[in-house]
C-alpha cells in the first residue's frame, strides 16, 4: 500500500514525516504521468505544483480554509489529496471528474475557475464575507506568473491591497507561463530570482549601515522615506509592497519545510500578503521539464519516449490557420498578427519565427489584445487577432467599441468554436455567435471544412470591416486544397444541395452532418436541400427565403447555443422579411456543455446527423 | 476678439506668451462653463486639464504626433483648440459634436473612446504601427488615476513596459477620479504626492553619501542593487519603473512652463515613459472644484449658484433601485452591494452610508467586481452587483463563469439600460439582452415602471440563481408606489390588455407605449392586446402563444438592438413550440445609435407609439 492511499483528507498530511512527504510526493508525479498519459490533460503545471500543495494543505486547514486555484489547470495534485485518488483515473472523461476545481465535486474545492486571473478577486470575496460573517478562517489563492499579467488580477490586487482583510496570495512564479515571458511583470519577477540571496544581502546591508557616521538633521526629515528605501534594498517585491501586501519570498517552491515555514509566516501576519514561490514546471519529469509548453496540456503520451500518441490526421483548422496566414503575410506586409498568450495553441508559432517584428504576443491579456489591434488597424496595418473563442469573452466591450464602432479592419480569428472537449464548460467556445452576432459592423463567417477557411481568411482581408471567422478545435477533414485562394462574395451563402421537403442550414463544419443526414434522408424518401451557411452579418436572405419558400421547412444545425445563435439569425431573416408560413426548427445547446470528448458530447448533446434525421422526419410527420 | 478666436490650430498655441496662455487658459474656462451650464456634460474634469492640453499641443504636434485620451470626457479643451470651436456649442447635442474624441470628426482625434483604460493599449499600438512603418512621431496616452484602477490599463502598461518602444503615458492624478479614491494604487499615488519635494531630498541625499566613508567590499558586490536602493530613495515613482517605465515627476499640472519642461524632457527619453501630472478637478470653477464628484457629469446647471436646474420629476429607477434596496438590506442583513466606482450613479451612496461595512466599491475594475461578488453569494451574501449595462460589457466573462455557471445567487442590477442620451453609442446600454440572455442559469427581469422595479428586486433575491434586472436612466413615470412589496411570480407576464388583432410585447418602460399605442389602435379600430414581458429565462411561454394564437400577430418593442434581443426571444419561443403561423414583427435599433436627448433618439430611431402603430396598421393592412 503506497502512501498516497493512506491519505483520505488533507488531516493525513499531517501524520507524516518529511521522508514520507517525499515519497508521496514522488508517488503524486507518477500517479499523475501515468493517469495523464492516458486522458490527456495540463502535466507540467501539476508536477511543478506537488511539493506546494503538499504543504498548503499541511498549514491551513481546508475546507474551513479556502484556496482558490487560478485557472484551476493546476489542481490535480489538490484533487489527489482531499479524497478524490478514485475518481483521478476518469479526470477529463465524459462523466468523470473534472480537469479544473469543481464545487459540485467536493467540499475542497470552493471556487470553480478555468480562465485566468480570477483567483485573487474570488479570494477577496470570500475573505471579506470571513469578516462581515466574524469567521476567522484564511483564504488562499494561488496564481501563477502568468495568470499575473491578466488585468483583472491586478485590479483585485489593487482593491485586496488597499484593505486590511487577511488575505494570502500565493505567486508561483515558475519562470514562464503558457509559452513564453511576456511584459514588464515577468521580467520583475525574473529579476527578483537571479537577485542575490536576500539573507546574504541583508547581513552586508548591516554591515554597511554600522560604518555610517551620524547623519545630518536634513536627512533625518526624509527618515520616513529613508526606511521605505532600506526596505527596498532588503525586500525584492516592493512593487508588491507598494501595492499594500506584505512580500514574502522568494521560496523555494520544492521544498516542503521551507514552503511550511513561510506560509505559517503568512498566517501569523494581518493584512494581505503575498507569498513568491519559485517553482519548475514539469518537475520530476524530464519530458515535461524540458518542453513544458508542449506538455501544458497534452493528449495522450508515451511515458518513456515523452512522445505524442498522435494518429496520422488531416491538419487542423489551427495548422491550417497559422499556415495560410504566414501564406498572405508573404504576400502582403501589412499583415500582422497578435495574440494573447497563445500563440502555438491558435497556430502562430510559425508566422511569429518568419516574421518576429510583425507578431504579437501581448500575455494573457485578452482586453489589451483586441484595443492593440484596434491600433494597428487603425494605423493602416492589417492585423489578425487570434484567440479562443472562449477568450473573447474576456474582450467583449473592446471588439464592440475600439473595433466594430470604429469599424477597424481587424481580422478576428476565433479558434476552438464550438465545444472543445474534455476542457469542459468554461473553454467550450459555444457563445461567440450570440455575443458577437448583436455587434454591428461586424461580418461573422465559419467555414465548412479546412480548404474552406483558408479562402475565408483570404476573402477576409479583403474587407473594409471587421471580420470573425470562427472554427473549430479539430483535425479538418483531409479534403483537397484548392492551389488558388479565392473570394468567397460576401454574405452568400453556398447551396450544396437542392430540396424539396426540407432545408438544411449548417454554419462551420456541421454541414457535412447536414449533406450525411440529406443523404439517409433521400433514402427515405425526403429531399433535403443544405446550405452551407458561410456568413452571418450579412446573411444570405435571398438564397434562405427561395429555400424556405421551396421547401416550406428549414431545419438549422449549430455547434453553439441556441439563444441568439446562427438559427436565431434565420429566424429574424424570416420575420424581418414577413414570410411566416416556413416552419422552422433549430438544433444546438441549450444549456453549458460537461467535459469529455467531442465526438461524445456530440453524441450526448444531439449534434449528430442522427439528430438532424430524426428532427426533419418528425417535421415532415408532424405536419409542420 | 479673445485669444482662443485666434487659435485655429494647434501650431497658434506657440505663437503666444506665457501671459496669453494664462489668458487663453481663462477663456477656455469661461467657455466650458458656458457651454455645460448650458448643454450639460463633464466639466470638472475638463476644467483640470485646461494647462495640461495647451502644454501637451505646445509640445507635441497633431496630428502626426497622437494622442489618445483615456475615457474621452476630458476632451473638451482638445477640441477647443483643435479648430472646433465653431461647433462646441452643439457639444452633446443630436448631430452637434460629440462629447468624446470621434475619429470621424476631426483629424485631431486618433481614437475613439469612451470606456475607461484602453487608450495605453491604443497608444502602445500606434506605437509599434510607428516602429513598423520607420516613422518617428510621438504616441502619448492621457489616462486619469481612476482609470489606472482598470485592469486593462495594467495589461498595457506590462506589455508596453517590456518593450523598447517610445511612448508616453501621461498620468493625470486629480487626487480622486469619478466618486473616490480606492485602491492601493490610489494610496500609492497619493503618498508621491504627499512626499517631501524632490528637489529638496535630492540635495539632502547627495550630501548624505558626500558623508559615507569608502564601503567595503562585500558591499560593492550589491552595488547594482544598491544603485536601484538610491533610485528609490530619489524616484518616487518606483512602481512604474519596476514595470520598465522612466517615470517623470510629479509635476504641478497647472503650470505650463513646468509641463512644457517635463514633456520635453519625455520627448527625448528612449523606451516608455510615465509622466505624472498632478491636477485639481474642476479648477477654475468654485463649485465644481468643491465637488468635482456632482460635476463630473451634469446636466444644465446655474453658472452663479452651481446649483442644477432640477425640474420637479418622479424618482428615478436609479434612485427607486437605491432606495429598495436600502429597505431590504434593513430587513436581511446578508444583502451586501457591489459596485465599480458608479456608486452614485446607481444610486448606492445612500447605502454606503448606511451600510459602510456591507458596501463595496471596487474602482473601476468591473471585472473585478462581478468575480468578488461571485464569491460573496459563494460564501452565503446576498450581494447585488450594480453597474451600467454598458460596463457588463466589461465583465461578460466573470458574468458567464463566475456567477451562472457556479450558479452563485447574484442580483445584477444593470442601471443605464437602453440608450441614455447625450454620452452616445459607447455608452448605451443596447447590448445586454443580447449577451445575457444566452447565459443559462440567469434570469433577465425588466419593469415596465418604478413601482415594479422595487417587486422586481424584493422577488430577484427571493430566487435560487443569479437574475439581472435592467432598468433605463430616467426619471420613472411617477406612478404609485405600492405600500407592500410582493413577488412576481418568476416566468411570468402580464396581460394589460387584451387583444384581437395584435399582441403588443414590451419589454420594460416601452410597456407604456404600447399601452399608448394600442389606445389610438382601438380609435382605428385595431384591438390590440399588450403584454408587459417582465422575464426572460424563463420567459412565459403559455400567456404569449395563448395571445398569438388568439390574435395571430405579434409586434415587440425594446429600447434594445436588434439581434439577439428580446424580439428575438419570442421568435424562438414561437418556433420552439412549432407555431409557426403567427406574423411577427420587432422593433428596436439595428445599428449602433448617435448620441442626443433620449426622447430625440426615439423619435429618430423609431422607437414610439407612433411607429407601433404605424408597423401594426402596416401589418393588418399587408394581409400578414
Amino acid at each position: 500500500m503506497g502512501l498516497l492511499d493512506k491519505i483520505n483528507s488533507p488531516n493525513d498530511l499531517r501524520k507524516l514525516s518529511q521522508k514520507q512527504l517525499d515519497g508521496l510526493a514522488e508517488e503524486i508525479r507518477q500517479e499523475m504521468i501515468e493517469v495523464v498519459a492516458v486522458n490527456g490533460g495540463h502535466l507540467a503545471s501539476n508536477l511543478g505544483v506537488v511539493e506546494l500543495t503538499i504543504a498548503l494543505h499541511r498549514v491551513f486547514h481546508c475546507p474551513e480554509d479556502k484556496i482558490v486555484w487560478d485557472v484551476g489547470h493546476q489542481s490535480y495534485v489538490h484533487k489527489l489529496l482531499t479524497n478524490r485518488k478514485e475518481q483521478f483515473r476518469t479526470i477529463r472523461r465524459f462523466h468523470g471528474m473534472a480537469g479544473f476545481p469543481k464545487r459540485e465535486e467536493s467540499v475542497y474545492d470552493c471556487f470553480d475557475t478555468g480562465h485566468s486571473s480570477t483567483s485573487i478577486s474570488a479570494a477577496f470575496g470570500f475573505a471579506k464575507a470571513r469578516d462581515m460573517a466574524k469567521q476567522d478562517h484564511h483564504v488562499i489563492a494561488v496564481i501563477g506568473d502568468g495568470a499575473m499579467s491578466g488585468g483583472m488580477a491586478y485590479e483585485a490586487l489593487n482593491d485586496a491591497g488597499n484593505s486590511k482583510s487577511n488575505l494570502i496570495v500565493v505567486l508561483n512564479d515558475n519562470e514562464m507561463f503558457i509559452s513564453q515571458n511576456v511584459g514588464a511583470m515577468s521580467s520583475y519577477l525574473n529579476k527578483i530570482r537571479t537577485a542575490p540571496i536576500y539573507d546574504k544581502r541583508k547581513k552586508d546591508f548591516e554591515n554597511f549601515l554600522k560604518h555610517i557616521p551620524g547623519i545630518g538633521s536634513s536627512v533625518a526629515k526624509a527618515a520616513g522615506k529613508a526606511k521605505d528605501s532600506i526596505k527596498y534594498f532588503l525586500v525584492p517585491g516592493m512593487l508588491f509592497e507598494e501595492l499594500g501586501f506584505t512580500y514574502l519570498g522568494p521560496v523555494n517552491g520544492h521544498d516542503i519545510p521551507a514552503l511550511e515555514k513561510v506560509f505559517n509566516q503568512a498566517k501569523r501576519k494581518k493584512g494581505p500578503v503575498l507569498v513568491h514561490v519559485l517553482t519548475c514546471k514539469g518537475k520530476g519529469y524530464e519530458p515535461a521539464r524540458k518542453n513544458p509548453d508542449i506538455f501544458h496540456g497534452v493528449g495522450p503520451f508515451c511515458i518513456e519516449t515523452g512522445e505524442m500518441n498522435k494518429k496520422a490526421a488531416p491538419p487542423t483548422y489551427t495548422q491550417v490557420f497559422g499556415e495560410t496566414v504566414c501564406k498572405l503575410a508573404e504576400n502582403d506586409e501589412k499583415i500582422v498578427a497578435v495574440t494573447a498568450a497563445m500563440g502555438s495553441g491558435t497556430g502562430l508559432s510559425g508566422f511569429g519565427k518568419k516574421y518576429p517584428d510583425r507578431f504579437f504576443d501581448v500575455g494573457i491579456a485578452e482586453q489589451h489584445a483586441v484595443t492593440f489591434g484596434a491600433a494597428l488597424a487603425l494605423a493602416g496595418f492589417k492585423p489578425v487577432v487570434s484567440m479562443y473563442s472562449t477568450f473573447y469573452q474576456r474582450a467583449y466591450d473592446q471588439v464592440l467599441h475600439d473595433i466594430c464602432l470604429q469599424n477597424a479592419k481587424v481580422v478576428l480569428a476565433v479558434d476552438r468554436a464550438g465545444i472543445v472537449g474534455e476542457d469542459g464548460p468554461t473553454h467550450h467556445g459555444i457563445f461567440d455567435i450570440s455575443f458577437l452576432r448583436a455587434i454591428p459592423n461586424l461580418t461573422i463567417m465559419a467555414p465548412k471544412d479546412e480548404n474552406e477557411l483558408r479562402h475565408m481568411l483570404y476573402t477576409a482581408f479583403t474587407f473594409e470591416n471587421p471580420v470573425a471567422v470562427r472554427y473549430p478545435r479539430s483535425a479538418g477533414f483531409g479534403v483537397n486544397m484548392d492551389d488558388q485562394l479565392q473570394i468567397l462574395e460576401k454574405g452568400k451563402a453556398e447551396l450544396l444541395r437542392e430540396g424539396k421537403d426540407i432545408t438544411l442550414i449548417g454554419f462551420g463544419p456541421v454541414v457535412y452532418m447536414c449533406l450525411a443526414a440529406a443523404a439517409e434522408l433521400e433514402q427515405k424518401g425526403i429531399r433535403a436541400g443544405v446550405i452551407n451557411l458561410r456568413y452571418i452579418n450579412p446573411i444570405d436572405s435571398e438564397l434562405i427565403l427561395a429555400q424556405a419558400n421551396r421547401t416550406g421547412r428549414i431545419l438549422t444545425i449549430e455547434d453553439h447555443i441556441l439563444p441568439g445563435g446562427m438559427g436565431s439569425a434565420v429566424l429574424e431573416l424570416l420575420a424581418g422579411e414577413g414570410n411566416h408560413d416556413v416552419k422552422v426548427r433549430r438544433i444546438g445547446y441549450d444549456n453549458y456543455v460537461e467535459h469529455g470528448k467531442i465526438p461524445e458530447l456530440h453524441q450526448a448533446y444531439g449534434i449528430t446527423p442522427f439528430k438532424i434525421i430524426q428532427a426533419a422526419e418528425d417535421m415532415l410527420n408532424s405536419g409542420e
